[in-house]
């Protein structure tokens, strides 16, 4: 028995055994093909830009790594399918961890039913997981090209907790809720295929709202108003970030849809039914014009997106 | 413009626009459902374990990395339909660097009709690329599964050059056939396709005969007798590595077929006409030895196998 091949069995180990033609083991799964059409997402998380080994227990890096993935699903109204993962190991990486990884892993993809059909193994100086993952459509997709002038747009959950977790972290705190947004951030895939039966945009909040509601905009060729007052921030984002920081805060891992009025009703009781927090921050214009209005309702300047590549620094 | 988004734009303004329902762009890509199955993998290439910035131009990592993957749907005996590229950048990545990656990875993508659909960057304190295929299935998959005594065992093109290749390159070279092998490895995508009509199994070659005749001989329950005279070796492989040393040698990307007796006439002609080279080394036997045959007819020791994870050492 290699190097290799033991790792991946013990990878494997930890996952039920998919239900498809061919599954892990061979030069590819091979999938029967699906009555929707495929949403597919490829996402990587890194040691020291997405996580720290230090900050994070192996399960909190291996649920992250497929929750990132679930989550560009569900901003499509995707249905979860299966996923393919392909782990960079740094040589003398310890089982234990490696047991963790998927651990973590697992217990989310049994969550959304995904399956693990296949994947890789390398070595590498650092620690990285780069999933893809597949979800069929019941519907059409939702996508960010569709929001018009008028739509209202929503936001899922709260925002800013990723960040303040990040810079608990930093900080040297090991617990508390927004620490647990950080590690475990929850994919809204049963919200994004509710939501894909109202809205007419969505997209998913990995880099903080200001920065993302800019890339809805442009796809849609509209402008935006965001009422601060009206952002979704815990109290304690609320005293330690405030709105602007909230705003600029990646990770959040939550949904930003555009709903045409009529159907806004109806979507806002179709998710109190289902127990969906999404709270109304503002609208599509006309134009290309993104304004923020403070607490005061005046014109605030716009907060700096957040950009792993360029302004994330490692949590220690 | 930020970092993360003008790279990308940069990176996918080598590739043809996709013809699919979403592409490049948004949260994921969408897909048309498949006539037939869907074959998918995952593989990556990275720096310092399956190629160096120093022997390697941007546009053989660009290939490599396209290649490795398109080498597990040929094996399956799929047709390239789309992929994905996650890339994982160190700080301050040349844009030149990324245009040569782009355009090594996007030569090979237009000649195998295969849609960069969508993917991700992140940093990263090495240079690697994470891939994911998918091919089309016109015929039932051709795994490792279906070998059965008596089989006749065949090789695609020849073996043992990729290693060779790294050796020269370790030892300084910079040009010549073996190291072209080496750093842009040949898909066998069409003798897949072909070789799926006559095959009861197969695999391609990257660890090695040695050690993927293992996993073909597991996988079909089934031992393997292999002629080392009969190896497609070139006469600089011959002279440098021997048998022994081709049989260790991974990166190869060849094709490993077990073709029923009553069809190896039938797939010999067939390759002959299509202008695909195999050979002959052996055939599938009962029980689960696999004799390698010396050159005099005598059994030999088991050679080892090729394993990136604990025996690969960088190239310069």
């Amino acid at each position: 028995m290699r190097g290799e091949f033991s790792l991946i069995e013990r990878f494997l180990a930890a996952f039920p055994r998919a239900r498809v033609p061919v599954g892990p083991g061979d030069d590819c799964a091979v999938l029967a093909p699906t009555r929707g059409a495929l949403c597919v997402t490829t996402d990587a998380v890194v040691e020291d830009v997405h996580f720290t080994r230090k900050g994070f227990s192996p399960e909190d890096i291996g649920h992250k790594a497929l929750a990132v993935n679930l989550s560009d699903l569900a901003a499509m109204g995707a249905t979860p399918r299966w996923f393919l993962c392909a782990l960079a190991l740094p040589r003398g990486f310890p089982e234990r961890e490696l047991r963790g990884l998927a651990r973590g892993m697992s217990a989310l993809a049994r969550e959304h039913r995904i399956a693990l059909v296949g994947g890789n193994f390398t070595s590498a100086r650092e620690l990285s997981l780069t999933l893809t993952a597949a979800g069929e459509l019941q519907q059409a997709a939702l996508t960010r090209a569709g929001g018009r002038p008028g739509h209202l747009l929503y936001v899922s959950g709260t925002l800013g907790e990723a960040r303040l977790g990040l810079i608990q972290l930093q900080s040297g705190q090991r617990r508390g809720p927004a620490i647990l947004r950080q590690r475990r951030p929850i994919p809204r895939v049963a919200l994004g295929s509710l939501a894909s039966r109202f809205a007419s945009a969505g997209m998913d909040l990995s880099d903080g709202l200001a920065q993302d509601l800019g890339h809805l905009c442009e796809a849609s060729g509209v402008g935006a108003e965001v009422e601060l007052a009206h952002l979704p921030l815990s109290p304690a984002v609320r005293a330690v970030l405030g709105p602007e920081g909230a705003l600029a805060g990646g990770e959040d891992y939550e949904l930003l849809l555009a709903i045409p009025p009529d159907r806004a009703g109806a979507f806002e009781r179709a998710c109190a039914r289902a127990g969906e927090r999404v709270t109304h921050v503002g609208r599509l214009t006309r134009g290309h014009r993104r304004v923020w209005r403070g607490l005061e309702g005046r014109p605030v300047a716009p907060p700096p997106g957040f950009d792993h590549f360029t302004r994330r620094r490692p949590v220690d």
